[in-house]
């Protein structure tokens, strides 16, 4: 199928991939009167009392913006906000289909962080979360921290952490195929975008000790001139012995080589240079770093990509939805470090021991159990954490 | 029916009058491709091409923000953002039930002019209308303006445009059952909000040459001292004569009195020193400026309030609905005076001379032809008037 010229001719019949609908019946008199005035001031004044009271009597306990700036959509670079929406859109219907979450996309006409972040932030009351979608590096760390800060609602930005949650879940399974330990193995990364930068703090976090990660001019080490700041801070957690070289010499006596950075990056000679029984995940979209069959050429042993044609997808749908829930469910107000962790153990507890094996090492996307069980789990860290609400608390 | 308790109850069950639903099947590894990764991309570089194709491939074309600040909720006054979304929630479901106009809440969390429209200017890519909604006066007129300067969509102000639709519709029909002529009536408002201010422009618009408002403190007229700059525009346009007084000194000889402002402020004895065949709109809600029974002991021949329990309601579901279905039907990019007048007619003309009499000037809310009515002379209006857009056309 050419899924480019299929899908277009779709959307000009779908015109819009989700709808607004009502949820309640305005058919009477008495309908109207207690769907909107008079009846509908009660819970106006209700909240105003208790602002938490919005979470019981509005659709914000389970209403999540998927928020872009069009600045990095998909592969296709900054096309602009509007050019964003069906992407937008599509997320939105994940949402629903895999998480039960009501989602809603926007898409803010700004590339300035402090008007971007001023704009979500004021409409955040209306939500019960934020998906920050597609926005570029290294403006995206800085619009998260500061937008976590100042809104009360979790803050997510998927590009990041849902990558880095199934990642995380994955290397967990791949050494239990290999038989390694996380304290053992050396990684190696080439891309230094957001999802690289989330799956490097997250695997840190994790307990993994030795990570390198590689930009387009190879080794990332304290010291080396001009790195922006997200790669000097990332310069001071990793690589601690400040190897230099290009990717192709930090991958000499490597485990694993996650790449999310683009196509062709790592050739089968390369994964040679790895230790035994190396594991790639190699993440770019359309065209990973190194197809799978070359890495298996060059020795590795456990191969995942972003692709839904090879086994060990990276697919994101198999995390965001969950987290959401989970968080709705704890009416939490932040997805914090714990939350995440606690989706990728999920994740990765999904298959056992027993079924583990080169290529199912990650659950598949339309594994019906995935979005329970990372609910379930992502909750329990929220009211683990501190981070639940319950009914009528002021936010 | 207690309307407060049970309104509170069933919100408690609703938790939320409107939902987001998916409009597309994600049951396949297809399906995903296609509305989602990798298909998506198309549709985005489609409107990366032409923005305009944003209407043809995503639900921008039948999409209204709802939005609000909180500052003027119902009768409740400022109750702030999030107080006020049930009554945006149910706004929303009046739009689908109503219109078939997908709409959506938002709050925006400040009371800065400046900064309100700087939030809804930037997310307005992502939608085709923008209703305002519960904004207080003056500040709503200044909102408005700016937002129609900077968005290229329509921006209307449900509070002022809707009503003063509805009540030059019903001011047109009580006249012929008064068989008086615009010409040559005298109409008095009470009240200067937003919505006296919006239906008095209109009933000028319209041909109504003779209108003196009045606020708290009395007759506006050109020159009094402490007049807002909107109240100051207005003395330029009403009360030629500058006349002084009180609402009771000027409605001695008028027409029509229009009381848009609080319970009270008009007495039977009152309406006996207006004209013979008095008309009087007394849409305070829910206690009207004077109630039908008082009014017709006066010796007025035609009332209207703003409730269901009596005859000739002004209710704003008559119009918002079809006029935001006829503005996307032409994919207008305003939403002109011309239009709100077609608007007006259109909900006249929808009942025959034959029917018309003192109890029935307006039509009733769930009369199943309003819609489609107003929309279509909207839609004809938006034509006319070149607001209209046409498939593929560039913003």
């Amino acid at each position: 199928m050419n899924y480019a010229e299929e899908s277009l001719r779709l959307h000009e019949y779908w015109k819009g991939k989700i709808e607004v609908r009502a949820a309640v019946s305005v058919a009477t008199a008495d309908d109207l009167s207690l769907a909107y005035t008079p009846g509908v001031a009660a819970p106006c004044l209700e909240i105003q009392k208790a602002p938490g009271r919005s979470y019981d009597l509005t659709l914000r306990h389970n209403l999540c913006a998927v928020i872009t700036d069009g600045s990095a959509v998909l592969g296709l670079g900054d096309i602009g906000p509007e050019a964003a929406m069906p992407v937008m859109e599509g997320k939105c219907v994940l949402f629903k289909a895999f998480g039960k979450v009501d989602a809603f996309p926007l898409c803010v006409n700004t590339k300035d962080v402090e008007e971007f972040v001023n704009t979500v932030a004021r409409i955040s009351g209306s939500f019960g979360g934020i998906n920050l979608e597609d926005i570029s590096a290294p403006r995206c760390f800085e619009i998260e921290r500061k937008l976590k800060e100042r809104c009360e609602i979790p803050v997510f930005h998927d590009d990041q952490h849902g990558t880095a949650v199934i990642t995380l879940a994955g290397i967990q399974n791949a050494l239990k195929v290999v038989h390694k330990k996380k304290e053992e193995v050396k990684i190696v990364t080439s891309g230094a975008g957001a999802a690289a930068v989330s799956i490097v703090r997250l695997l840190l976090l994790a307990g993994f000790p030795d990570i390198a990660m590689c930009d387009r001019q190879g080794a990332i080490y304290k010291g080396r001139k001009g790195l922006n700041w997200i790669k000097e801070e990332m310069a001071e957690l990793t690589n601690l012995e400040r190897q230099q070289g290009s990717l192709a010499d930090l991958l000499k006596g490597a485990d694993i080589f996650i790449g999310v950075s683009g196509p062709g990056t790592v050739t089968s000679e390369m994964v040679k240079t790895m230790k035994k029984d190396a594991v790639i995940f190699a993440c770019a979209n359309p065209t990973p770093e190194i197809f799978p069959e070359e890495a298996r050429a060059g020795g590795a042993r456990v191969i995942a990509t972003g692709r839904s044609d090879f086994p060990n997808q990276i697919n994101n749908v198999l995390a965001f939805p969950g987290i959401f829930r989970g968080a709705f469910d704890a009416r939490a107000s932040d997805i914090n470090d714990e939350m995440k962790l606690a989706a990728a153990n999920a994740l990765a507890d999904l298959i056992p021991e027993t079924e583990l094996c080169e290529d199912y090492i990650i659950p598949k996307a339309f594994d019906p159990r995935v979005g329970p069980a990372v609910a379930a789990a992502v909750k329990k860290a929220a009211e683990k954490t501190g981070v639940a609400r319950f009914t009528g608390e002021t936010l």
